[in-house]
């Protein structure tokens, strides 16, 4: 669990392909073997009233961290999807750009399971998040 | 926890009012007490390629649902916002509408707890989700 | 998922042959496919003081609940064991028994899926919990 | 969030006040601001065939872990409960001492949220924890 297998620029090209996380516009910032830190920046359309950042944009970047993240130590080419999700809203982001860290704990050839922390620039937790995820054959 | 202090009229305006949700299209089908069901239409340029449902559409119809079930206890006028939510994600939604039936096992005055089956048409469970909300005295 | 394997004595026959369980008790009132209600007896000297029912012995119940429902589908040979469990304590039980209900929401070759609810005498909910097993091929 | 308010030696006193406790034979070994180190000595007692520390045993040593942590930061009057817990079981623990490692990622007046880890000896991760406890008025 420990050789790095991707580099930044790969990772932002994955998210550049996926279609349908366009709207977010997520940005990998870094990446070490088995993390993998992304920039979700603040997007008014996107948002609540009072410019609160949605939970389901917090989400959002939690669940593309970790699927970045385990990227980081299975390369490009195995299908990862998500089979568990479990968010803790700890306090609400405003009018402001998020960082999301993902942490790798536990992977194994077909299941993988860690941590993302989301939090603004001041370093505060806004989110807290434990994922699972699960190898399928299928090609999407 | 047991009168009804809502329609599904209101319920929808309170969706139609929430502008931030509007691409997803979300519509209240029917509520009880303590139970709201939410329909989630498939909207292929929300999705994954091949139609599959993403992530974060079930969690966002699952979030609502609850959210509206809370009202039709509490009303329109309190502030309740999302502080815990797990997803199970059981089964792959392709290319089809969504049932989010969003139940409340504990009402207090300050937090409820509830469930939430997001199902196909076939009434095939897709995802399951556990979510805790706390009331909040700002105004949003 | 849908025809029932065991009998209310066999699984009561798995409890008594589980030594590390006989502290607690437990006893299986009833079963159906994908199901099993479990008796969790109030024991004194297992408790908290204030006759409170501790929450590992709510855990343990409904454990060892969705244990027993996944052996009504799969039969008494198969080794499953708890990968994912989830608890909302939601009221203190106190020197009462307590009740625990599991249904199987999901169920695969390899994995399955699903909750569990722990109440008084009274019906009040004092706990609800999801859970995940998955099938090991190793012997215990 | 930062203030260190009991030794080792009290926190070791709570456990041995808690009678309920005592089979387990819980140590803490560490403490810092918003942190514990509990050690969970292997007894065969209690466990499982084949020399397997139970699930209950892990989590029962998680959430004192997490209880003592939440004391490190309020101090010792305060009455705080666990309200929310999910365990993640990833490797069996087999004969063998358990580490219990809690730290608070967000505290409030009211509610507190953290994580803990359990640990084999050789640092494997055995189970992930994340946990919320709520403060109570209730003397017990």
């Amino acid at each position: 669990m420990n050789e790095l297998r991707v580099s930044v620029e790969q990772l932002n090209t994955v998210l550049a392909d996926s279609k349908f996380l366009r709207p977010y516009d997520f940005t990998v910032q870094s990446c070490a073997a088995g993390q993998c830190v992304v920039l979700l920046p603040f997007k008014s359309e996107l948002e609540r009233p009072g410019g609160i950042v949605s939970g389901m944009s917090l989400m959002g970047g939690a669940d593309v961290a970790m699927w970045l993240a385990i990227m980081t130590l299975r390369g490009l080419d195995e299908h990862w999807v998500t089979s568990d999700m479990k968010t803790a809203f700890l306090r609400s982001a405003r009018e402001e750009g998020v960082i999301c860290t993902a942490k790798v704990l536990k992977l194994g050839k077909k299941t993988a399971y860690g941590t993302v922390e989301c939090a603004n620039g001041q370093a505060q937790l806004l989110t807290h998040h434990v994922l699972s995820f699960t190898r399928v054959e299928m090609s999407v």
